[in-house]
């Protein structure tokens, strides 16, 4: 354990500015511009497997960006750990909130900023660290396999054919990520529940073309007036989502687990201070932790229609757009749940506008079993680097690859990450603590070495 | 009159060679990146101004954009007409909607394709190429000024100020602006009605930063959510606009005179057909003419928020806009209005966000009285020119100056344009048919004519 530590502390400056090398590069997978980015970032990342002297190191194309995968062997008696992770990033927009670039990291107040930081390229890269920590300190105590894909912040959409057209290859007995939060640096946790996701984007055509405002206003259903009174009805006056059918698959907690959940620290009014808002919001019945885990969600995560440049154009606009996502509970099934909203969005559109709705991206909740050798493993390696048993607790974000890895690969996954909800991943200023990252590199070892202590 | 259209006849050509070296240059007042295209604007009309032998021509400084004036005397005794145009134009976009760059002017199938083809460079330049033809056949029959702004699709902001201290320069006895449509080319029109605006920026502000929708969603207030939910709220199901006192001040008009009304040539299935809607839509109680006249309105011109790039994003976003006009009638007043708009948005709004309302600009809506010298002297002109009687017609856009001329310089305004309601202005193709471009030429003189026989 000290050997580790002083590994890490004799280390740290480099393995932080060879992530910062990871950083620089914008592979930004939802914009095909980042195309040749992103491309970049899987050679980079394919150089620094190599340098960790695996067996066997390769990038597989698919039909969208390429998937890394890397194997390093131990022993044919040992268990075998798949670790997962992307290398893609979100979009750095809106660019003018961001107080240094995205893509150049700096550290600010023991915080590395940079688009990616955290999510996932830093989390990501504290498992390469922790290859190299083992390999200087007396080798990896179980099988590893590495698989790191490019499309997370797109759905994944090619993941899955891969894994299906490489089950020999990816056979593994548990899937390690580091994609997730800890409570806080002083309350270590480990994610046992995560939400789906359902995102469309919505378009409206009112007239063929955008029209003046005087000569035809008040005779035009306006799109955008149109949209709005849509997306407003799509909330009832208690927060429910007034979808016909969408709560019909939620799977409601008992008494005991929802009174359980309250042992999560939680401040409201630190809450609402950092956040800068008056008050929080959400489904009648429920509260904060449970609005952000349990219950499921709909948002606009974009909208836009008619002039939206400086100052006054008089314009009646032809078109309107948004972009709507669902956060889905266990038992959603974001296909059905994506045809309900579809059938009911129309449902809901006066004649006098044309809608059409695109399926973005989709991806089912999970639950991860608390009672299994994969998860002791894991609550003790963070009891050891963090002095202190971590505590079970349920995200509201998705990572819709976990139930795909127990259908296709029939493993389970532990979702052991190292970053805060705070780190503002998605958004402007997105960080990952030097203290979250370091921690991370040191926690890892310690997981294979209880997990394959425990298998044997 | 025959020797006037054989003028046109023969110089018709290089009068619309002349227009399109003005359309292009891109004056839109509206983006600052345009400021000196708008100089340049004005400096190519001054030009044009000193070539027609005024007596005076100058450009004035304002604290906006620069003021041409230019006057032409004709003699002691005539009467004076005030010409008021703009040498401005809306911004062009959304650009990939053109058929044609909208600042390199195109004729096709008879019409004059560009911004500012109609709205209103074309209409304006028919009044310089007016002088020329009654400067080449005998002189101009009254007194002539012209007073030509750059500010009037942001509001003429300016302009008033300019009046104000300059009541002397442009002292006349009836102001002729051609901004407005006849009905149809075989239904030659007079405007004697317009509306007036109320024109909106609302911002508002839920968290600090954006947010993983994620991480967050589900107790927190989206403020794009919430922006939908306001604007919904701004109509009831009879399409009646909510804003308490919103009406007080509508002049109804009486059963005789909506009758009048009615008398306007409106083929509703034309009307959906050429718009490509399945219906018309407005306030229960009215039709389709009154919607567009005689009745305010309420529109969202632009609304945006959150992503708006290509693919998902799962942010939850911290802040949603919109830009929001109301067109209004006779007597509403447009500060009054954005008063109520403001005090009733801010009263509808949770105490989750944090609502900014900029006013942008207003201006009144006015009713031009049909039976003076100055009515029947445009009626005598458009008969001889289009060989039938105009029709008066209220148009539902907004000519604010018409108020401010008659209260500053205590003259009515004439509204004799040449557009039609087709000519896209305002949006992508705005178009100005060849021969409404030439036939307002050719009336213009006849105005002239008969105004000044009339008053003597």
């Amino acid at each position: 354990m000290q050997e580790v530590r002083d590994y890490i502390g004799k280390h740290k400056d480099r393995f932080i500015s060879e992530l910062f090398e990871l950083l620089r590069i914008p592979s930004v997978s939802a914009q095909p511009a980042h195309k040749g980015d992103v491309n970049a970032a899987a050679e980079w990342l394919k150089k620094s497997l190599d340098s960790l002297k695996c067996d066997k190191v390769q990038i597989f194309q698919t039909p969208g960006n390429p998937v890394l995968f890397a194997e390093k062997k131990a022993g044919d008696g040992l268990p075998t750990v798949l670790v997962y992770g992307h290398y893609d990033v979100q979009p750095p927009e809106p660019l003018n909130l961001w107080e240094s670039p995205p893509f150049e990291p700096v550290i600010k107040n023991g915080k590395i900023y940079a688009r990616g930081s955290c999510d996932d390229k830093g989390q990501l890269y504290m498992h390469l660290k922790a290859v190299e920590v083992m390999n200087q300190l007396g080798g990896i105590p179980c099988n590893l396999k590495f698989v790191i894909e490019g499309e997370e912040e797109v759905g994944s959409v090619n993941l899955e054919a891969f894994v299906r057209a490489n089950r020999e290859l990816l056979s593994c007995d548990i899937v390690l990520v580091s994609d997730t939060s800890i409570v806080a640096n002083d309350i270590p946790s480990i994610t046992v529940g995560l939400r789906g996701l359902a995102y469309m984007q919505v378009e409206l055509t009112g007239p063929n073309r955008d029209l003046h405002s005087g000569t035809y206003g008040g005779a035009i259903d306006n799109p955008v007036n149109v949209l709005c009174r849509m997306i407003a009805s799509l909330h009832d006056k208690d927060k429910r989502i007034t979808i016909p059918g969408f709560y019909d698959d939620v799977r409601e907690l008992s008494t005991s687990e929802r009174t359980k959940m309250q042992g999560r620290p939680f401040d409201k009014s630190a809450y609402c201070k950092e956040l800068d808002i008056a008050d929080t919001s959400g489904e009648k019945g429920y509260n904060e932790i449970e609005w952000v885990s349990i219950r499921p969600t709909l948002d606009v995560n974009g909208i836009w229609g008619g002039y939206t440049g400086e100052g006054a154009k008089t314009v009646l606009p032809s078109k309107a757009f948004a972009k709507i996502s669902m956060r889905l509970v266990p038992d959603q099934d974001p296909e059905k749940i994506t045809g309900l909203f579809d059938k009911h969005f129309k449902s809901i559109a006066p004649e006098t506008v044309k809608v059409k709705v695109t399926n973005l991206h989709g991806g089912r909740g999970a639950v991860v079993p608390v009672d299994s050798v994969a998860y002791r493993a894991a609550e003790a390696a963070l009891t050891e680097s963090f002095g202190k048993a971590p505590i079970p607790a349920r995200e509201g974000g998705s990572i819709p690859i976990v139930a795909m890895f127990r259908e296709v690969l029939g493993a389970d996954t532990i979702l052991m990450g190292f970053g805060l909800d705070s780190d503002a991943i998605h958004s402007p200023n997105e960080s990952f603590g030097v203290f979250n990252f370091l921690k991370g590199i040191e926690t890892i070892p310690g997981f294979y070495r209880h997990y394959s202590k425990s298998v044997k």
